[in-house]
């Protein structure tokens, strides 16, 4: 059994498994070279495309597991939203859902064809072979309405919250309808062979408690039980320590945990939980004796959970040398 | 006694205080109307003008203190740091800081002349009067070095935090300076008759725990030594509640809360401290009768608290509708 699937199943297999977020993509010369001439959403619709990105971070870096090279607005995109994703700025929707009325256009849409996604898939899984398994993702059904609603990445998501108290009945409709969209991207992924999957609730650390539970979680329950089952489900968040237990109690099969929230704080919170994160981004550009002596740290804190898969806090931010994440797995391994 | 003063003294005063972060400035039409042709930078320097600003919304909403109207770059500005506010994006800093040649060329800038900043507090409390107090401000020096090394507003602040690792020696003797000029900020107010101050540091919550005690909060610390036992300090950051302990424990007179922690949690970790804040700014638009609850619930929360300033948990937002926040003093008024 693979390292990953083994700690996603509650064991501590003989070497750590890692990967990290984002490890596809932006940070990788061989992606730029790949992706010329392309835009990153026609680069998610190409099967051969999507599927070498896929693959370029596990030859280079030797990481236990794929993670598949996709968007957040892939799935909207293949519903027919009219999305852009801008280079600097995100993904950006012509026209934002502010009203009832917007939310009754939005929710006409069929999720759409997906065999794209499911070409991809199946080219990646079957270079992989059963060694490294593919993990699948989605955007969960908050990060998809945010976007929604905002038209635009933004810090606090004012107006995606402002819209769950105004008008909660349009609140609960976006969101039922962003669970379904959301599942069902994770049940493509999931049925061409990716043998894990991850859902992102990338800005549900905006959220407060008690609004988190009573109109966030249900949807995300609901997306995740797509795949419930099938195959172990990770559920990751930013900024999240507040509403950590509420995500966990989802039911998933590992929690993700932020930088910020050091694993054995975590592992208090959460004791029955395998545990994947956390090395601070920020350190990856700070050199290597500050990175190995933080990795080893995270390493150490980490024992405290029942199982650990070694990643960062966040994604590899654009910038970073692919060199050290290659020294990094290395150096991890050997631990 | 004014009600501010009375609870950041630990009272309960008949009627509860309120006053908004951010209540100067870009939500009001008499701001729009008064700046025009005036660049924000340039409108913090002009005495009239920034007194004026600083006055609108004590006259409009009948809150209990005005905050004086700056911006956390003025005292950079005034130091002649080349920094620069672009409309939609923040502040824009000419020459990011990245390495320990340029903290050595930043730090021989001196705090400069700031007799516009004197004059303009001295125009704001003639008009204020006994009753009303002026709060002073001033950014954080980790709020004020992550612009300086970031070179713009950021998310997780990445370059300034791998710098703290790389090379801790120039992160040093870069918030040491930043404490001197956020120091001398706040000093420059109070001696112009400011009768409280409030530090924000914007940027903490992007901190981990062990980073923010080991290399930011001595520095804090410093900055807000230089108006102890003078006037009462208000501290602040938003997704800081994971260092709300370590905050408060600088010895401020008051504990400013971000919308996300409830107040009687805060009040838990913080048993001892008048609380201010920390209504849902994602309410204001959300109609009257989401946020007049919301607004309730907040002021019952707080009376775990020994003491309650009523705040907003994050600054008023642009689109904002005055009347809104007129409304919203009113019926705090009455609780």
């Amino acid at each position: 059994m693979s390292s990953l699937l083994s700690a996603l199943s509650g064991h501590r297999p003989d070497r750590l498994p890692v990967w990290f977020m984002r490890q596809a993509g932006r940070s990788l010369p061989e992606y730029k070279e790949a992706r010329k001439g392309t835009t990153i959403l026609e680069a998610c619709l190409k099967p051969d495309l999507a599927a070498e990105i896929t693959l370029q971070p596990v030859r280079r870096h030797g990481v236990d597991a794929a993670i598949f090279f996709s968007d957040i607005m892939t799935p909207l995109v293949l519903a027919g939203v009219d999305v852009d994703i801008v280079a600097g700025v995100g993904p950006v929707i012509e026209n934002p859902v502010r009203s009832a009325a917007d939310v009754d256009r939005l929710v006409s849409h069929e999720p759409g064809d997906a065999q794209a996604i499911t070409d991809a898939v199946k080219l990646v899984v079957a270079e992989l072979g059963d060694e490294t398994p593919l993990i699948g993702f989605a955007g969960a059904p908050f990060t998809l309405a945010a976007y929604l609603v905002e038209g635009c990445g933004s810090r606090d998501h004012l107006a995606a919250r402002s819209m769950m108290h105004a008008d909660p009945e349009s609140w609960r409709r976006l969101l039922d309808w962003c669970a379904d969209i959301s599942g069902r991207f994770l049940t493509t992924q999931v049925d061409a062979g990716a043998r894990a999957v991850q859902l992102f609730d990338s800005w549900a650390g905006s959220l407060t408690r008690v609004d988190y539970v009573a109109s966030v979680a249900p949807h995300s329950a609901k997306a995740l039980s797509a795949v419930e089952g099938r195959v172990p489900r990770i559920h990751f968040g930013t900024g999240t320590r507040h509403l950590l237990t509420d995500m966990a109690a989802l039911g998933v099969e590992a929690m993700g945990v932020d930088y910020r929230t050091p694993l054995d704080e975590a592992a208090w919170l959460l004791p029955e939980i395998p545990l994947q994160g956390n090395i601070d981004p920020a350190l990856l550009s700070a050199g290597w004796e500050p990175l190995s002596r933080h990795a080893a740290d995270v390493v150490e804190r980490g024992k405290a959970a029942p199982a650990h898969i070694v990643n960062l806090g966040h994604g590899v931010p654009p910038t970073t040398d692919p060199e050290v994440l290659t020294d990094l797995v290395a150096f991890l391994h050997e631990l």
